[in-house]
């Protein structure tokens, strides 16, 4: 396609700053292809006075509205309460299709499985995207490669799921851009495949694949010559639901070091346990591949939504003065500090420096 | 059904001590039910023969001559090489069914799912069972009721996979039953499955999944009054493809005692890293359930396959030296040591006593 991506994002009533993470995500960080919002509920404001982002993207009532914007294509940018995809939807579906618009969906229900959908894209010549199909050549099992790789793997961990892995990783990939390092975000979820074009979800793989389907994505970005690869991590280790990918994550990236995120406001995570400490974190982290590897903690990405300045400075030196790793959130602040951090651990002159944190 | 299950075990070219691993499992566990084992390359032979157990069951070419033997069910006792179902194999399965066979069938490929199987499965009223078609009631995430659960949950883990665990798991649940105790075994893999009759073959499913699909088969086992729980356990935590599942196991059967396999003659793990050591192993299993409560290793069950008396006595002495845990092959030497380790670790006296763990 030559025709630069115009992006109508599908969030009906639910286009806010937490409700509508890939809509959201788009709008941050793909601020030049997102042309509206459809969310009936907000219609008339602009992104920038729902979310304090995403500038004067206009909000509209309904698909048929967005289409004076002219898209090029429809994103699902919500999940459906309860995964079935609601028949509102399909009519919105049906209709961009019918208009020749290609879909964008990381829903888990897949759409181009649907024959009345798959049907219609045939006949008006679009695609249906759906991040959450596997494709066969992803059900792999893992080679080893870290073991011979000389680009250098950081992968987010977190006290919890959903605490901002993917910003961590994608501020830090452009933070490495701006400095002119060679450096690749790996996409593990459907938002973040959204954002890099490519990617797998691993949240919808078989659990035997985990560990290959990831080393194969952080060996293709190693084959395209990157030296810095930032692996978009999920779940955690100590959350019920999704430690099994958390662990495969971990053992398909032999990570060369950690970035772990953690929200200081939070005190129970997303299945109701209280959340693991950061001194907690980092010993299981590390334990949990001391087999392979020393994978050391370097930094602690911070989410401080909700918290004022003053908050966020005593949370920030709270969890340095736990961990002695730097401390920053990257929205806020910036990636700098965190990077620094990355770049000082990968140095050549303190490769044994990982080795200090095992006395915390 | 009234009519006692009668086994066909198709195991083409492949039965031995290694290779027929499900047919195998069937004849040293369902003795009663195995009437014929197919594999031209040893017809004429008997399992004893070809095992060194299962007594005088005949080994047949074909499964057409194992008619003779009357069968209800053809069992699929092996893998095939590559994954796919091999035509040859497709004639038996077409064959059986038409002569009224129902199927047991552990493969990754569905065979309900084939269109002329399930048509000849109506047309002879015959069923088709597949161990890893994964029922939607399955996919649910875990509701914590370990919490509050009264029943023991016994989970074996292992320095690797393949090494012995749902053995372990089978004699401690046999032995517990011989002592008077009212003991379930909960199936994981497709042929735990088909000795218990029931559980949930944890490889086939999504990984968010299998912490909660295993919390509702044990507490489908607690609903129905059992007081010991010994689950089957999978892979490994070092085990680079299989980690997440034995994660997801750990996470949601969250086991008030851990047995850990091994063998002492395997140094490499079936993915070429080295063997993790007993010690090591302790201690990552203790630390990823540290967040949620102390689960001790409460035994070491040895895979002795190969050894001499005398070199299983040395092993045992060595695994006990190591770790200060009772330490037996159960298979060769009765599971009462390690049972005995379990029920001492159990009681109320000693609830305490795991904690001495930690010391290692």
């Amino acid at each position: 396609m030559t025709t630069p991506r115009r992006i109508l994002a599908l969030a009906e009533g639910r286009f806010s700053p937490l409700k509508s993470k890939t809509a959201n995500a788009a709008l941050r960080y793909l601020p030049e292809e997102v042309v509206a919002i459809v969310d009936s509920t907000k219609a008339g404001q602009t992104a920038a006075q729902v979310l304090g982002y995403g500038g004067g993207v206009p909000v509209v009532s309904t698909v048929s509205d967005g289409m004076i914007f002219r898209p090029t294509d429809l994103l699902i940018g919500i999940a459906p309460p309860g995964g079935l995809l609601p028949d509102a939807w399909r009519d919105d579906i049906r209709f961009a299709l019918g208009h020749g618009l290609h879909i964008l969906s990381g829903l888990h229900t897949i759409l181009s499985d649907d024959p009345e959908f798959s049907a219609l894209a045939r006949t008006h010549s679009v695609t249906i995207t759906d991040y959450r199909k596997i494709p066969p050549e992803a059900e792999v099992i893992p080679v080893g490669s870290w073991k011979s790789r000389r680009a250098k793997v950081i992968l987010t961990v977190g006290t919890d799921s959903n605490i901002g892995k993917m910003t961590v990783s994608l501020e830090l990939q452009r933070e490495f851009v701006r400095r002119g390092l060679n450096a690749d975000f790996v996409a593990t979820g459907q938002t973040g495949m959204l954002l890099r074009g490519r990617g797998i979800a691993v949240d919808s793989i078989i659990s035997d694949y985990i560990s290959g389907c990831i080393e194969r994505e952080i060996d293709r970005s190693v084959a395209e010559g990157y030296e810095y690869i930032f692996v978009e991590g999920q779940g955690a280790l100590t959350q019920l639901a999704y430690a099994g990918v958390t662990l495969g994550l971990l053992h398909g990236s032999m990570p060369d070091a950690l970035i772990l995120c953690h929200q200081p406001t939070r005190t129970v995570d997303n299945y109701g346990s209280p959340l693991i400490t950061l001194t907690d974190a980092i010993r299981l982290h590390t334990e949990v591949l001391r087999h392979f590897r020393i994978a050391p903690v370097v930094a602690i990405g911070l989410n401080s939504i909700g918290l004022t300045d003053a908050a966020l400075a005593d949370a920030v030196h709270s969890a340095e003065a736990e961990t002695g790793l730097p401390a920053a959130d990257a929205l806020r602040s910036g990636a700098g500090r965190l990077a620094d951090a990355v770049l000082n651990a990968l140095a050549p002159s303190s490769a044994h420096a990982p080795l200090h944190q095992e006395t915390h």
